[in-house]
């Protein structure tokens, strides 16, 4: 698999390196369009002084096709600090400490804004309902342009939700639920139009799968997100490998991308390699498209302005970066963002679950035997080793993925809050906290099942098709 | 535009370079996936042993990354032997004599048969008809696999045929319809389906044009080609832009290409860099993917084993080699091809036309006054520059323009054959030849503006709808 850690290192250098190598890029085509010595001057006066900034920031001298060596690919890197940074891409998470990925380091390198309480405050009162508990615990961390979203939103201007799935496999687990359930809640207070693309290409281009296999994962999958309650008059479930050919309009967006990202950039932002399959190297392009409204005429009508907003796992921020990046210079307005936390394995939070590792999460097809099995024998715990010693110590919440489990999916903030202080204070035992978790997993789990029970084949073609929605744009 | 001398160098050097690259690509993934040690052992056998070819062939040591220098990207290099080389790529076409490209050479360093009398005797036997001119007289001079084609044609196996342009601009010119004047009498006389592939998209890549721009061109394009007199019932004219987005099919095969062609891989065989964009990096898979029947269900009912055959100009070889390793690794035939020389400009052999500058070609919108003053003033002469010298030594048709002309559109053997005698022992003057040739050209292309007329926009539909053809498969 791809290591890339173009995430580590800052978003200023990264930026910066790129704005370098774009604006050589602008001198070499000047100049080779024989423009006005003026214009060739200021263009060359702007690359040298980004090459002071540059060696400013890094030390180093900027050198075209080599990225910050703080964004060097490397499996073990040191942080210039010295300390050690995590590891964040859309295929790799890695961190050292048992209380996970450090949030807000990353809000920081990437350049993204830190959901505070008065952003949380302003979801509220824009939408007129509490916010929900991935919002009020910080499981929703970070965001770009959610202000400007809300602020359009007051003046009645609209926007849509664009989220996704990459089908690996039929086996989809809790944590692959999160981006779903809280884009369900977003859609039922603001009411707006969702899409879902399920990145059926993009597997088969980075796994050893056939395209037939990725597609019916595609087709199980849609069953597992239809499952969690979405409203067809509102949601449209896409696989690339039949929208792109069902979608002139989406191709079009499609090469739009394609022709304003060079390879130096894909490079830079996700660590790809010159021995890297073609597919791969433009695949950002395609999970960029749904960004923009165009690519969906069958539901806004043709037009291309509608702001949407994309719930989704930190990791992958890299393909919205880019997104970011391109939809000006293609007249297009740039996605607005809410980033989740990840959802830590069974083992602990210094992994992202695997779902090819049964025991490294609750799976949505586990029975209720299973769950407690799993949460018994798999749950890393913050507890001490002896009874007596946890009646005196206490256990450590931070670091118990028991404790994290429930933070994920236990509604009422006070009893999560007891839960805690009487697990820090020795009260509550690792045994008794186990027990509360998988009493609320196996309710959950057990619905799921009977609602993917009711997902029709028929529904999911109704899901699937390209169609308007119920919303007048 | 992109400069690439990926053809210069040899089909051997470059082909090892390839298999080496693949072989260092698969130790890697051997060892990464910790395969068995004897297979890891056995691969890198392979590798070391293709290290020692490559190091005897082209006295250099294999980089990775860094193909064989006498491919390398220049624009005025000598080849090993001191003598210059002809550039022919999908995007450069030049040569120092005037005589045009070495043809001869040409096949050697790409890798392809000639079309000897053998194959034009056997074409003509296998067809029942007389070989086009341009059989006869060598303009189609290249192929690769013709003669599977006809063992399998006598043996009832049918296949079909495609070709393409791209449409940069409304101006077509003479020369543009070599491939498919070829192409309609290839249909006629075998009687097969033929798609036509229109690469907007390709053209809004490396233009600076925009979409719509260049899907309008596609289809002022797909009129003169219909005006070529295709048969609506048997000829399949479409538009990348459009017809990507309306073929789950074609997407696929797209997909599947691009996985299994690699940056190295373009770089080498299109002189790609890491500054493109990742739409050029990727783009060469899409004019693959109609080389594979299945691209085309309506057409072919889902069948994925018709062969392909491709008539084209040379210069478009780069992505047929292209598609022709990656055809068995997909399971798909390779596609067969039959190369075109090029067609001279007006001002002589050593470039290929340019439908920019009005004055290069004998545009398809020229009246006959314009065409009479093209010949006269800008076709390059290998007449005396005395009517007394012209006598005395005679005039070389081997550069003259318009001889080469009335090669490519004077339909009466002998009656060429006089031509070249006479101009060539000086009882044909250069004002007589120039004459002969206007008078060739102007009723042709009054002929196409009349035909052209006649095509309808419903027409254009048509033929650019995808729907079953009149075949049975």
């Amino acid at each position: 698999t791809t290591m890339c850690n173009s995430c580590v290192g800052g978003a200023t250098t990264m930026e910066l390196y790129e704005q370098l190598t774009a604006q050589g890029d602008k001198v070499r085509s000047l100049k080779t369009a024989k423009a006005d010595k003026a214009d060739v001057d200021a263009a060359i006066q702007l690359l040298l002084k980004l090459k002071v900034d540059y060696k400013e920031v890094t030390g180093q001298d900027y050198k075209a096709g080599c990225p910050p060596s703080g964004t060097a690919v490397s499996n073990d890197r040191q942080s210039e600090n010295g300390g050690e940074e995590d590891t964040v891409d859309p295929w790799n998470v890695a961190t050292n400490s048992a209380k996970g990925v450090d949030y807000d380091k990353l809000i920081v390198r990437f350049g993204s804004s830190k959901i505070d309480q008065e952003l949380v405050d302003r979801i509220e009162k824009v939408s007129g309902q509490k916010p929900h508990r991935f919002l009020r615990r910080g499981i929703f961390f970070s965001h770009r342009d959610m202000n400007q979203v809300l602020d359009a939103y007051e003046k009645q201007k609209s926007f849509y939700l664009y989220t996704g799935r990459g089908p690996s496999s039929q086996a989809m687990h809790v944590g692959h639920l999160i981006p779903f359930v809280f884009t369900k809640w977003l859609q039922d207070v603001f009411d707006i139009p969702l899409v879902i693309q399920l990145t059926d290409d993009e597997k088969y281009l980075w796994k050893d799968l056939s395209l037939e296999d990725c597609h019916r994962f595609a087709e199980e999958n849609a069953k597992d997100i239809i499952a969690c309650g979405f409203d067809v008059n509102k949601t449209f479930i896409f696989s690339d490998l039949d929208y792109m050919g069902s979608s002139p309009e989406f191709y079009r967006n499609v090469v739009k991308v394609q022709k304003h990202v060079t390879f130096n950039q894909v490079k830079g932002i996700f660590g790809f390699s010159d021995s890297d399959c073609i597919g791969k190297i433009s695949f950002p392009a395609i999970q960029a498209a749904p960004a923009f409204s165009s690519s969906f005429p069958q539901i806004f009508k043709g037009r291309k302005d509608v702001q949407c907003l994309i719930p989704c796992a930190i990791d992958q921020d890299p393909y919205f970066r880019m997104t970011r990046d391109v939809a000006p210079r293609i007249g297009y307005p740039k996605p607005a963002l809410l980033h989740s936390t990840f959802f830590p394995a069974l083992q602990g939070a210094q992994t992202k679950m695997s779902a090819s590792d049964a025991n490294s999460s609750i799976f949505l097809t586990d029975t209720p035997k299973q769950i407690k099995n799993k949460v018994n024998k798999h749950a890393f715990s913050g507890g001490k080793d002896t009874i007596e010693e946890h009646r005196e110590q206490g256990g450590n919440p931070d670091i118990d993925v028991a404790f994290m489990y429930l933070t994920f999916f236990m509604e009422d903030d006070e009893q999560l809050e007891k839960i805690r202080q009487d697990y820090t204070s020795g009260i509550l035992l690792t045994g008794e906290l186990k027990k509360m978790l998988i009493e609320t997993l196996q309710p959950m789990i057990t619905a799921h099942q009977e609602n993917r029970k009711n997902v029709t084949d028929e529904m999911v073609k109704q899901f699937m098709t390209p169609r308007p929605l119920n919303f007048n744009f």
